[in-house]
């Protein structure tokens, strides 16, 4: 296929991780969207990720093919202490390098030791070795020296695999480096637009958007369905030039179309949505799960500051959970069964009362893949909420999927119930 | 399979995910790790990853790369009905092919449509276009079929992106194929150990396995430290004759030397091994977390089954909740603070009692980024475990990462306090 590189388009990059963890199964390479993000606010656009196992051989085959296709080549991983880390071998191999101690290289690695009370051991003396005619990039954080080259046109730059690691260089020494080496037309940068919805099928969000995007302008518009919503996303094509207008637009168009549905835009995610609506309400939320089992605690905490809205949790598995903790009747579990209406709308009540809250948000459900009846199927859930206004509403919901989607689908339900309760605007 | 490219070697095989949203951020391709175990077990190795953009050129780019280095390829995504799905028509231009509408395909489709009481629109008619001279890959989930067929050598296979869809289609008619198509010796597939521990360093891990593996034995020895814990695989060299002995031998040695830091082998998660380890001893727990938010009692209810042991858990965010749902003395957490070791104590005894279960553990920390001092630092967390045999443990960590790190490292603590107690066999 053989691109042409030619100065009028932006440069391509590619990352390479290395690690055969990441090809067999239980990790998957979240490195390479950070560099993505990055990249993008350089108006680089990161056109193929790679990921290749801790064979020499087949990371400098990596490295063969990303050099004809791609300006800006980042590898992570394969820069740690052990034989099998081989990346440093790799990139000299396929660049025709020698590989040799870099004074910078050990004496920032030796400090960074000493700081823990450590001297380095034998392999990570070898993470001093860096290619002839490379640069040496510091780790501000750990113990691996990465390294940049220029090879066959492009820029090749190594890291190691520990996000954190990778992140700091990144940001001192890579984006830096790239942005004085490649410099872009202002106004270049890559424009995009993610909203996310929730509630609303794909199909139906597909069919909404038809006929968004006129000819003549160039957005690209993607969806993507998971668990958590559909996630809409407007990009301006990296070899457009049209201005921020088009983009601007066709974004108010999304909004018209998509209204409440959507939950959040960018990278904000619902537990901050809701977290910001709370306290900018001054309100506080106490929490009732059952089906959930405190993914909502977890995803609520997970924002900075939550504590000043979040005031505590019962994750009440058993029914005796329910009564002791929430005092909801017995009688009532009895006779409706632990998944109702009847149970969500007390468990919300109950732990609003109890803990003196502004709001109360329950959940009773059927997670699976056991317990389900015809007349009470796996899926089945119900979101209460009950709040000091006199609100008191409970939402049926059936959803499909297994224990961890249903979980999911739980939480991101009760959320947004809370989320559209809260944008009501109440007294 | 038309001609064999190596015969001595086992058939490598490369994924490549197509969708602009897992290069642009916020999505990572979990697929792939799907079908790398898939084939695993028919002994086909994943040894390259790709992920391209929903950009045709590029697709025929990935495309030609694979067919140079893998015999069998499996693609994912970009078979949806929307105009950025172009897999299709980036296989039949790479492989010289047309795109005709296919009446299996067509028809699995409008009869899978029909269940949900609809019709196949404009957009998922071209879902019914399938490549001249591939067969179609039935799609017993959704509506979008997939496709298989012989090129240069190789098997391609395309599958939808949803991971419902692409897990039903490997299992059903992918592997089954593979199966005929690639006869193995019988033995040749890919062996691979791993283990998982907690509670000890990447290089005190290192240092503990050195020399571990005899140069004559065909093992590879693989590190991957994550806030998880350090994990530890051995797998055989794919392209080694030795039998399962040499791999059993130095798993033996692996178990020697790490002991009871490991806490899983394999696919088990902890959870699952406290779990098994609760309801093998008929023991319930009851959870009191403050920093963790939630996730312990997520995390426990990840786990089918879980209600038979979890009784409940409070999410004692705030201090006067640590008061009165765990009946924590004021002037206790007023003398020593909510980060104590003395409150995690009283947290964890308190809900035991409160509960009636066997077994209380408790989480009181720092997340951070706010709320540190010198004193009491972000990441200080107390873990506390209270049973009905009298034993009350406090244990003091010191966590370093964000506020996601720090709860997902106090999550696996706790757990793994647990599970050493629950171990260690108590009347």
């Amino acid at each position: 296929m053989g691109r042409v590189r030619t100065s009028s388009k932006p440069p391509a990059a590619e990352t390479i991780a290395v690690g055969s963890e990441l090809l067999l199964g239980g990790r998957t390479d979240s490195n390479s969207l950070h560099i993505t993000d990055e990249l993008a606010t350089l108006g680089i656009e990161v056109r193929f990720k790679s990921v290749v196992g801790d064979d020499r051989a087949d990371i400098v085959q990596a490295l063969n093919t990303a050099v004809r296709r791609a300006r800006v080549i980042v590898m992570t991983g394969g820069l740690g202490p052990t034989v099998d880390d081989c990346t440093r071998e790799a990139v000299a191999q396929a660049a025709g390098r020698r590989l040799a101690r870099r004074k910078e290289a050990f004496e920032g690695m030796q400090a960074r030791l000493a700081q823990w009370g450590r001297v380095p051991n034998k392999g990570q003396l070898r993470q001093a070795l860096i290619p002839s005619g490379a640069s040496v990039v510091p780790n501000p954080v750990g113990s691996a020296p990465g390294f940049w080259l220029s090879w066959r046109g492009a820029l090749l730059i190594a890291l190691p695999g520990v996000p954190g690691e990778m992140a700091a260089m990144m940001r001192e020494t890579v984006v830096p480096l790239l942005a004085s080496r490649l410099p872009q037309a202002p106004g270049r940068s890559i424009r995009r637009l993610i909203f996310h919805t929730w509630g609303i099928p794909e199909a139906d969000v597909d069919a909404k958007l038809l006929g968004l995007i006129p000819h003549a302008i160039p957005v690209d518009l993607g969806l993507l369905a998971s668990p958590m919503g559909v996630l809409v996303s407007l990009t301006m094509k990296p070899r457009a030039a049209a201005g921020d207008d088009a983009l601007v637009s066709v974004s108010d168009e999304v909004r018209a179309r998509l209204q409440d549905w959507i939950f959040a835009e960018g990278q904000e995610s619902m537990e901050e949505v809701v977290g910001r609506l709370l306290a900018k309400q001054h309100r506080t939320v106490a929490l009732a799960e059952s089906c959930t089992g405190g993914l909502i605690g977890h995803r609520l905490t997970q924002v900075p500051g939550s504590s000043s809205y979040m005031d505590r949790g019962v994750i009440c598995y058993s029914n005796r959970a329910k009564v002791e903790l929430l005092g909801v009747r017995p009688e009532l579990i009895e006779q409706q069964g632990a998944v109702s209406a009847e149970v969500a709308a007390a468990m919300a009540k109950g732990v609003r009362e109890r803990s003196g809250v502004s709001v109360g948000l329950s959940v009773t459900g059927i997670a699976g893949p056991g317990g389900g009846t015809t007349a009470k199927p796996v899926g089945l859930v119900y979101i209460g909420l009950n709040a000091d206004d006199g609100t008191s509403l409970v939402k049926e919901h059936r959803f499909h999927g297994d224990r961890t989607v249903i979980k999911q689908r739980s939480s991101q339900a009760a959320l947004d119930l809370l989320r559209r309760w809260l944008l009501a605007g109440h007294p």
